[in-house]
């Protein structure tokens, strides 16, 4: 469109650092601001909490979507958390290969493979396929290097300071959660 | 409250990497989403743009205000600049001292001061004369190290990869505005 590529971009947001899982968010909420369709796909429950999803709720164009992963991360049952990866994933991968949606964000999906809950090959082979024109972000400490190759933008939120490990400060209303 | 510390936080987001002020927009709608009040101030023009500020305009909760700092960035005109700064600033004093927010952020504060167009003093004796409950959220590249040390969370955003750097990938609606 006049020189205007229009190219859906693989987006990582990583590292240690607070403000991944709020990127995304800005990101779907300033996506929904031009009418864009978004899907929020949760790999780890309970990480999107009630200001986010009582904020996301004003938004139509912005459906958020369990997983249902509720992954044990005890060695002992570290089969179990596999199929659990395994389940989300095949979810994950269908709605990217529909296609029916402007962006997808795959939160908390780094730390899945992270942890090797879930092998890397097939979720870049569904990423390098997807619709040419659907944005995916994804979010979570420890993305893997191969992810970060396949990226087209990637930030790393580094901790500088953290007042909840460092002072002993309860996580606030607003701001944590 | 029951244990419960009711602190508002300093906090920093920074760094050469995309998401400061998408963390910062996240942010401040995961407060609205809590009903608090939220004052989004711009230290610099048009570093927000329409997606963003057509999220923004669904939450009543919270105001966005433009400075007027239209800084010139020019060697020539570095007075004006600061001129321009410190008008700026002291609205954004103002409406600290005040408190009738729950939540303010300063967007681009940060390079406004590793410019130089701003003194840090001022900033940080009214960041920590501030009403006890409220959270400042201030974005930008270049964050003073004195700011730093005295805010209670930073996170430092590191480019890893950017695609309208590397792969001469124009800006993709959505994303990048």
């Amino acid at each position: 469109v006049g020189g205007f590529v229009q190219k859906g971009l693989v987006i990582v947001f990583t590292g240690n650092g607070k403000g991944k899982t709020t990127a995304a968010l800005g990101m779907a909420l300033r996506a929904a601001g031009h009418g864009m369709r978004v899907l929020i796909l949760q790999f780890i429950k309970g990480s999107w909490r009630y200001g986010e999803l009582d904020a996301l709720a004003r938004f139509p164009e912005i459906e958020i979507r369990p997983l249902g992963t509720g992954f044990t991360w005890k060695k002992e049952s570290l089969d179990e958390d596999r199929v659990l990866a395994e389940q989300g994933w095949a979810g994950a991968a269908g709605a990217i290969q529909r296609g029916e949606v402007d962006m997808i964000v795959l939160d908390e999906l780094n730390i899945v493979l992270a942890y090797g809950l879930l092998p890397l090959a097939p979720v870049l082979q569904v990423l390098s396929a997807r619709p040419p024109g659907l944005h995916v972000v994804i979010t979570g400490r420890g993305a893997p290097q191969g992810l970060l190759d396949a990226a087209d933008l990637v930030t790393e939120m580094q901790a500088v300071k953290h007042p909840y490990h460092d002072q002993g400060i309860a996580a606030q209303k607003g701001v944590e959660f």
